[in-house]
């Protein structure tokens, strides 16, 4: 089988972007030093992540679905700001062994998520290493400033979360379906005060949000959504649902929220708790997933 | 030695980003799902490059000057589109046993190259991995659509190169200046059809300057001007000098190209050869860097 140390560099990258489809703001795509793309007058939004072999999928994973979850996890960063992605570089690393096939469906992952969110793939970088690392880097746009913060939440606010929590690794972390009509929908019907997609488990996420906003929160375990099977601790603990954790004003309409419904007839969206002054605040319970930690 | 494993993930991150230095073009910085920043009418540039321990670098290179080659090399990369970098987001993956002291210096040797050359760190990604790595993602602007690419090139075009070539591993592969400054002095004062910078060797970028301009080109090895102690072969042939390679109109007046030396008087200016049709093209010497070939 043809491994990357077969055709080198050069003839990869020809194979990755072959055919990529590519929208009228592309002015530059692969190919030169940098890509170049229309700029505008809306704020710029900016991301980068990353997938390692080992730590966010294994060996075994079917190449298609790590491509997949690359671009997803960061497109489910600019829902998490309701805003929307735009043009992405892809840094692809591999050990030089890598069949190339591998590699082509990998980047045929990438293509296809893409693609089906209207991100135009306007380059990236190759090297070789010695496990598989995709980095995925987005730029977008928030129309007329509209974007919404993780630390903008007020002592009081509600928290909410969309679909079910727990278990991704049971296959949700490499399929999920990245949250950006809801999320767009949230900013647009409700006072969302602050919102970000929760990648890490409730467990670490939500401490973040709150940290963030300077305050402290309460949270009702026996209230979080559950994926069937799974206990509230993992729907607390367990990381890579990359659903929404939002904060919105008490004020909120019950009509507002019951537009939701409407909206989203499949979807739930769960009140499961509030913000709180920070001296108020009980410990939170352990879990979710921390990168270095042993 | 406090490592990685010792102090998390959010504690890295917090360390990494405290006193970081930003100007008023960041709306958002660091902290949130994505950076957000200020956009504007020009165009944007969008580049992302990674250094792999073991590839770019080794376990003995001093972590200061592992972060400056990553930022570095991006900001080359601009220099070759005469470009300006402005935004960045640094994707860090390390092994948990890593101390935490390399992985704040190598972060030092990134903001520094990014202080100097007006660069704002806006956000980035950490994760565990097996080897240290580096992704730099940038966006930058072309003020007014003045931007040069590397594949405008016309038959007959002459070939320059900035300062020397060959022997980078010696040292200028971690210290090497990106040539900003005399990039966009070039772009303005000399008809620059094609330009790019010198990454992987004269023997590997310019067949890829010439393919993108579907030409083929002459070059004199003997007139390449290269790194004392060094060989015509090493000069051709060598990696990482990060000079730039520039094809400008055969029509360029002498007195052009004699006020470059009153610009930049300590720094070469060398014809090399030309770009000419493709079948009048010679077979091209061997060498150069690619990325997977055994």
């Amino acid at each position: 089988m043809q491994t990357l140390a077969d055709i080198g560099e050069d003839e990869l990258i020809r194979r990755f972007v072959r055919g990529l489809k590519q929208d009228a703001s592309v002015i530059a795509g692969p190919g030169d030093d940098c890509a170049v793309v229309q700029g505008n007058l809306e704020a710029l939004v900016l991301k980068t992540d990353t997938v390692v072999e080992g730590v966010h999928f294994t060996e075994a994973t079917p190449p298609r679905l790590i491509g997949r979850k690359a671009m997803a996890r960061v497109i489910s960063d600019f829902a998490a700001m309701a805003a929307t992605p735009r043009h992405a570089l892809i840094t692809f690393i591999a050990p030089p062994h890598t069949p190339v096939k591998r590699a082509l469906e990998v980047y045929a992952g990438l293509r296809s998520m893409a693609e089906s969110f209207g991100v135009n793939i306007v380059g990236g970088e190759t090297s070789r290493g010695s496990q598989l690392i995709l980095t995925v880097s987005m730029t977008g746009t928030a129309p007329n400033h509209q974007w919404v913060s993780r630390n903008q939440a007020r002592a009081g606010d509600d928290l909410y979360v969309t679909g079910r929590l727990g278990g991704s690794i049971r296959g949700k972390h490499l399929k999920f379906h990245p949250r950006m009509a809801e999320a767009h929908w949230l900013a647009q019907n409700l006072s969302v005060h602050a919102m970000m997609d929760i990648s890490d488990g409730l467990a670490q996420d939500l401490p973040r949000m709150a940290a963030a906003c300077g305050l402290g929160f309460e949270v009702d375990l026996s209230a979080l959504p559950r994926t069937p099977g799974c206990t509230p601790q993992q729907a607390w603990g367990d990381g890579e649902d990359y659903e929404l954790l939002l904060a919105i004003s008490p004020k909120t309409q019950a009509k507002k929220l019951a537009a939701w419904k409407h909206a989203f007839p499949k979807l739930k969206l769960t009140r499961i708790g509030r913000l709180v002054e920070k001296q108020h605040a009980p410990l939170a319970p352990d879990g979710g997933w921390q990168h270095f930690r042993s």
